[in-house]
């Protein structure tokens, strides 16, 4: 059985983070844990906050950290039309140059949805 | 009478935005068109949206941009938690050199909501 | 028969944009729309305008967004030396930062030429 | 007598490269060097590679940068049309991200044709 | 008695520094911690510290951050060859869009050596 | 025997700036020149140098950068301690976007000296 792409990325990140933290100064380290506590529920709650993350990453272009927080956006329920309205800011504001990403951003989407449907599925199955 | 910051920022962009038209091929002008539509209310909220327009901005540095979804963010009813989350989010993704540029964004919050203040005071009296 | 570096890039840009557009909303239609036109022939030929579009995509360093307009520079007759022209102007603007890409650019120059030339050979034969 | 925007720039910056000259190294001054050598009339004419610099300019979001090609590029008879064509492509690539620049090229341009003009005019009385 | 362009500036930056810790929740207090503590003597010295956060905010053409970094650098005793060959290489790296702040970085430097000697000056004579 | 990630990067390298020096004008001939000076001993060592072109590289999110100075910082000696301290300056300046960038440096980092020490204990072997 294949794992989905959010797996594979979250698997590399987290063997790679094990790397950084054998190295990590206090910098990092307290770092790590500013970007950890950034996005919990607040006066804005954690959805916003990772549509936040997101729309500033496409505007950056950086693709693992759109990914990483493409993957926060499913799993706190941002929909199809919100993503899309989310990313139409990102590509106004950035221009041409993230519709590559956005792009990626889709097809991680899809990706993530179909493996999302054959979980439930199976899920659905062996109940 | 003094004008505040948000009305002197939005009559210098008037005036160069009738310059921008008096030069703009179909390009430019769609391009306004679509960013204006960018923002209206949607799945996503037209305050959502504002507040994306701004951390977007804020990791691009560039004060104008900031300067004018932070005075929408003021008429979409933004509180003072709010701003502070999503400029921090802002601040973490984009880093210190995002810093200048929150020290510009509080300065005109504060002066916003001085002006808003005296301009009830005034309407109150005049009442 | 192995297909170009060119060929390939289309046919994953081509699969990629239908996923983009199954989800597309207004803003993202409307910007691929724009960003069609905007390349054009006008009072600029379209091949200025290509050089335009792959040296601000170098200098703001998409490796998709200069292949991209690296094929239709080739497809316009963009020449050797204009090339590296446009990339220096690129360099100088842009920085060592830049050469990375750079370099990316004139091997799939390289190859695209070298597949050019093959195809030549071939319809030289076969008629 | 008042001078234009684009003589105080020029004046400005004169005085200032005199300062980096005084502190410069090698590297600096080859670098000076080159930046100039790349913009000459080659395959390309100086005009196109004005334009190409102007749109680098604008997608980096250099105001000073963008200023002193806009010069170049008057000087060299870019057209209104090709003003906004080339600005064109640097805001579809670049986004809205690069409005307020565009909106600061397009003063500036007007200040230099109206100047231009008062110039002409004074030349025809005094002749 | 005028003041140098340090002194205006860290003026300027501590006032509105007071407006953002008015509104600054903990994300944004615990940032600024870090980038405090980042720039401290340890395995590198603070002035290959302050070196390193110019160049840095020099290639991402931060002009309040990289004479933030100067005056620090003033401070440490970094020479004027050494600050040539550290700014080299953020021109190198980041290209001629780096040349007006660069053009800033001497005349600011200027000014704060020619402050200086007035100052050691009049403390000689009043000794 | 396998090759080291740095090996495998510099014969990919040299490759395709062969193909590039093919195509390259005077233009991009001097920026090499000076690209490669600039490095070199001088008021900093080259050590402080690689150290100012990796963090440069780093915030301005070039890996192919940012490899070839971490494999010059190898060789001119750079300590875990101190390469820590100089990534952790790009962190705090640049944000949470390096951070991909930063997992890679490590795991090449680990890469480096792993392969580093494997080659000595054959040495010692073979001695």
């Amino acid at each position: 059985m294949t794992i989905g792409a959010d797996r594979r990325f979250n698997q590399e990140r987290d063997k790679l983070n094990k790397i950084v933290m054998k190295y990590a100064g206090l910098t990092v380290k307290r770092f790590y844990n500013i970007d950890h506590q950034v996005y919990q529920d607040g006066a804005l709650s954690a959805k916003t906050k990772e549509l936040l993350g997101m729309v500033s990453s496409l505007v950056l272009r950086c693709d693992d950290c759109i990914l990483y927080h493409l993957i926060q956006c499913k799993e706190k329920g941002v929909s199809d039309a919100e993503l899309d309205e989310a990313l139409s800011i990102g590509l106004v504001v950035g221009g041409s140059i993230t519709i590559p990403h956005l792009r990626r951003v889709w097809k991680v989407w899809e990706e993530m949805k179909s493996s999302l449907k054959k979980r439930q599925k199976r899920e659905k199955h062996t109940s």
